[in-house]
């Protein structure tokens, strides 16, 4: 029977404001990619969302960031990787407390937003955030895309790299998402974007935008909740997941 | 033979802004008390004084704060026990994947500034900061003032409790420090803040400001290195302790 | 005919957080406190809330606060009267350029939050605010309530002060609010809300939570938006003060 | 009688860090270029420094800077133009009333660290800048480098531009500045310097690093006060131009 990780971003508040529906995701997903404080969250949020991820038993990321939380971690900024490197070991140490006072722990790391996308093709960064992720646990898994020089990096310090897909982004011929100043890039239609993870889980493969066939390594899917649409299609993805015989576990 | 820690607190820059001597303080104490980035310590700086600390075998603890660059920590903030336990966690753990990135580990707590000297009285502030430290690894010692409901709160949770006096400072008859708003509360003759550290540690008394004989229970001393002339204290400190046989050691 | 201003707190988002409809309050109140940067607020956030305020003719006012985005400026922070004035002085400044770029200006400032309550007692922190807002602009109107100590000292020197009444607050006998603790404190029937404000305008009354009768000064009700309910309740406070023949005017 | 004017940046602490000599250079310069918050500077640091500054007549214009205290603005931001332009509004508008309350008043604005330099070059970026100016006051002049996109964007929109040199950076054949990162770049020979500067003012011309000589236009010379030798080399600088008769004024 096949097997899938779901993924989603998690106490992505700050103090008295919220973002999206933590309860509603921790019913669907089984990796919650909580925020680290840098783009979003604070420890008493962080704490709140870390308990209801351990109640339930949704394995804790720590999803780490650009210091910008005027940004919410979407700008780039071009930091030193020294800057980078203690930044990142340090939004992991706190996570880590958070999660262990909640009765559970991190067990893996996912970079957000610009930092994200950065590494993909920014070595000095990606080196950075990888080697700072083994100084802190070796042990710990990484989850990004295939093809990234993140996960070059990842591995050549000896980290275990996850690969993720997203339910509901377009993708380019070459593996790489349709960016979002570009129509078409994300998809709004619940059954469509069920069928397709269904399809990327149990044959690898997507359709790409220019309707070619692409090969898709995919051991996580990401999915979003930061609107009621956004729930209602996590809600598909797992529905059609569970009916079409695909077991739903974190980190197969 | 008598033996005694020395502390300090460190790693209070934050960005480009430095602040005391650092490099100083290491070669004079046992305790660093290190910065986790909510009153000072950008992530960078304090992994650079934990890799200083941890060479040379000083202790490493976390000074954790109010959230408050702008005021050093220094000023009271009401803030609600649940914010304020989270808050702790994170500084802790933060610090903890710092050390642990430098080659060491955070092995006790202090409360800095406004925080240490609020829950000296305030209980519900006490218990939050004791039952934070207690959440993330109970064996961690707090180091803080005799008497204080802090110590009390952290008795009560499990937690080793360690009674630091402070070198250049007066005393109050009833053990509590003079104000430092008023006169003859800072004490700056390193020559007689040395005699008086001996005192301490040998005889477990000090001269309070009206003349009366204190006793105090002192298991570390706190020196500052802020300034050349605190330096300068410090060192005579360290030195008159050597001369008079006490052992200068990290939480004996 | 009576004439009474509306007011509420607006701008209250920070980067993607949104906090309150202030598209509907814009259409229902006469002067919009504009947060300013230090309790909620970005600058692009205040730039558009500014443009929306100006393109309706509804007032701008400065709602200063304490240094806090963790806190959303809802908690004591005991921080020194210079630095207070400062803190004001810049916050005033950074809103009267939005504002300006916006096509209108700052006529009025408010204080946030615990600054708000703090300043109703304390008056080292009620001088503080209103020398500053005399420093940038004496003509400047402040906000606040009958009574305050903040009241007195804006008074001193020489700013004018309008006195604001809460739609939604339950008042003790000697004029003050119910806190927020106790049962009872905040009031959530739309239709008696508005029939409470009509009467606190027309003649100058409002039942105490003892049931006594209690003289009140009100040149202008603050009222909220930051849920449905509480448009639903600006909503019925406006629409009865319409029936009713009230003129709604900014300070009138 | 040639004439010139000395610029310098001030004000660059935060809270209890301080950095350079503020009181020195303020004896040395004709225009202050102090922190608007966003790189550096609390409030009520601001208000001390232009007090200073208005005490002894020294022209006052807002550095205006990335959001980025962590960074001290120097690194690029890939900050939306909407962004840009409410930040740079908002912290003019902070310094001009700060300024107001110190009994003077903003009368230009320079662009600090990674924004001078990214709008050197970055259209999106020098045009957003220069529109938040105009927005703010049109009669504001922006301070910056001559050939700088941001000088086409600032005269575009109707501003009036003051070109500067830096006494102590080697310079390219083509105007621009050699990079911090090569040999050379910085020059810390004060006496060098000050020859270097006069030649500048009365002819027109710098020596670039490759030995051709150098046309450049030159309102304004920005000094620095970051280190006893940056004080002292700023001193040779003006007392150099006293010896050789040009006056030193603020934007003659």
């Amino acid at each position: 029977m096949a097997c899938i990780d779901l993924n989603s971003d998690l106490g992505e508040g700050f103090g008295v404001w919220r973002l999206g529906d933590d309860g509603a995701m921790l019913d669907i997903v089984t990796s919650a990619n909580v925020a680290c404080g840098f783009h979003a969250g604070d420890p008493a949020g962080l704490l709140r969302v870390c308990r209801s991820a351990s109640e339930r038993g949704v394995r804790i990321g720590a999803q780490v960031s650009y210091r910008d939380l005027a940004g919410f971690g979407r700008r780039f900024i071009d930091v030193d990787a020294e800057d980078l490197l203690a930044d990142v070991v340090y939004q992991i140490g706190a996570l880590q407390a958070i999660a262990q006072a909640s009765g559970s722990a991190v067990s893996y790391v996912k970079p957000h937003g610009a930092l994200y996308n950065t590494i993909v093709t920014n070595r000095e960064q990606a080196a950075a955030v990888a080697q700072a992720v083994r100084m802190v646990d070796a042990a710990l898994p990484v989850l990004g895309m295939t093809g990234s020089v993140f996960f070059d990096e990842a591995t050549r310090v000896g980290l275990r790299t996850v690969a993720e897909a997203f339910a509901d982004r377009a993708y380019r011929p070459d593996g790489q998402l349709v960016s979002r100043r570009e129509p078409g890039a994300v998809l709004d239609d619940p059954a469509a974007i069920a069928q397709r993870v269904v399809k990327m889980v149990n044959t690898g493969t997507v359709i790409a935008v220019d309707g070619s066939v692409l090969a898709i390594t995919v051991e996580s899917v990401c999915v979003h909740g930061d609107s009621p649409g956004a729930v209602q299609i996590a809600t598909a993805v797992r529905d059609q997941l569970n009916v079409t015989g695909t077991e739903i576990q974190a980190f197969c």
